[in-house]
């Protein structure tokens, strides 16, 4: 990738320059080695003026409404003069890519807004992979002076516990369904959830959004063993997005108050830097050039021929 | 560590040797590089006679009567004729090590038969550490002729999740409690489980565990979106033993009929695989002659004067 260099990059987007985000964050999310040495060195310059925003992760599933809450949110929040950054966590977004305005169709009203920068996710990557670069385009964001962060996350798969451990709170949405409501919802979302919101609460659902929103609270009791809010409201009549937006910021300042804020985030980035020292060995090994040899040890391993210590072994001299 | 070399080992394993089962249990325990080299070449030999075993995870809080519990299920097993192989991954559990009989006090009853074999966790261990070297005892165990192998966890932290990926069933202990009684089980198991047991369902606890029975069904109910099996039994009365082993042995004979255990147990190999691999590169970065720097660099990110991204970089190129 040719380009500014890292310095040149980091002092364009303390700017506020767009053009300049949108790059810095295609620059972290390479993982070509150079790229990463100089993303590294960027965020360095970055991270002196990042840490005053507000990070909200928003899970959910397919479905449940999170491009239209969003789009609704992020322009409230706009009305009341915070600039707003979006980022999404979901291969299965449909924000096509390229655009720094995002897809005109999805988040339509939001994308229009000069206060607002819409990030897709990068195509063909993996959840782990999109989830290991948000963090990074999230410190750029903030750098760039967007005070309040969206992470859009899909509420099946391993994103949304990646994506609490980079936000202050999360909030997950969910629709009244059958009995069988919370199944899909099973990896980890309903521990780490701050506030649950069951969306779409408008016409004719809004009996079954009021029933659903109790049996939520009993279950979210059961499993926390403490209350959890549970909220319900309707994206298209705009109705209970205030109150959501209220609720996440009165849980975000109770946590600034006591200090909790400070050392979560604290943790949140030795735990990521583990994350990433995972993540690049892992690509280590998994390198192109180790690819056949490793399927063959893992053949074996699936077949019974070699036990998977020995095989541990083996890949490890790979490298 | 002095001792036989991996092939002579192996060979006295598979004449099921007891005291060889033990010495094989300690050098897949070693960390040391050569150890895991050794270890590697001995689980190779061991392997073409594993895998005819039922692998059995029991997990349960403190306080959910494990002990007892698998004390009375291995001597019916043993009744049956089935040779009863218990490993706990449990640092809280008071196996005192160095026995290969275990503790008299603890499974009293089960440890005295030559039927059984019962093996402490190593002390000193960290819940990662343990559960990483039990698949490898359990592959020992079946070597050494035992066709039945209990896999105990405490059910908090990671170790149930751990278990659950080595295992063909997993059963849950519970008792009655409050309405807080899912509390502390955050972290998956009710997502794993194939049977959950409320314990201690004898005198007058026969009604409220009866109860709480329901409301467990229920739980599992919403979040698996299915029927989950939830019995009640009472070890110290022998009552429902006998059938919760029969609802194991149940489920597992569906998974093998249907071919589901066999693709099971190729998939656990390969990410077992991944996890050792994982964690012998992990060993290798936290190694004592780097930790002086990785703790500097973790210090700055703590404090915000370093991005994650560029002391993961860091990190990286110590190895």
């Amino acid at each position: 990738m040719a380009g500014p260099d890292p310095e040149q990059l980091a002092a364009r987007v303390l700017d506020g320059d767009r053009g300049a985000l949108a790059r810095a964050i295609t620059l972290v999310e390479s993982t070509h080695p150079d790229h990463e040495v100089r993303a590294g060195a960027m965020l360095d310059r970055l991270l002196p003026r990042t840490g005053e925003a507000a990070r909200v992760g928003i899970s959910g599933v397919p479905g449940a409404g999170k491009s239209t809450f969003i789009d609704v949110l992020g322009r409230r929040l706009v009305e009341r003069g915070r600039r707003v950054a979006v980022l999404a966590v979901d291969p299965s977004s449909r924000i096509s890519g390229g655009s720094i305005l995002g897809d005109r169709t999805r988040m339509g009203e939001l994308a229009r807004s000069p206060q607002a920068f819409i990030r897709p996710s990068p195509a063909g990557y993996t959840l782990g992979g999109v989830a290991a670069r948000t963090r990074e385009s999230m410190l750029c964001c903030e750098a760039a002076g967007f005070d309040v962060v969206l992470v859009e996350t899909v509420g099946v798969g391993q994103s949304e516990t990646a994506v609490a451990e980079m936000v202050d709170v999360t909030l997950a949405l969910f629709l009244a369904g059958a009995g069988d409501e919370l199944q899909g919802i099973k990896r980890g979302i309903l521990e780490v959830v701050d506030l649950l919101v069951v969306h779409k609460a408008d016409g004719d659902n809004r009996a079954p959004a009021e029933a659903a929103r109790g049996r939520y609270r009993s279950a979210l009791r059961l499993l926390r063993g403490r209350d959890v809010p549970v909220q319900t409201c309707s994206s298209t009549e705009d109705e209970g997005v205030a109150e959501v937006w209220d609720t996440l910021e009165t849980r975000r300042e109770e946590r600034r108050a006591s200090g909790a804020l400070t050392r979560r985030r604290a943790e949140q980035a030795v735990a990521w830097t583990w994350r990433l020292v995972d993540e690049r060995l892992r690509a280590r090994v998994r390198a192109p050039a180790h690819e056949d040899a490793v399927d063959a040890l893992l053949a074996d391993v699936r077949a019974g021929r070699r036990s998977a210590s020995a095989a541990a072994a083996e890949i490890l001299r790979l490298l």
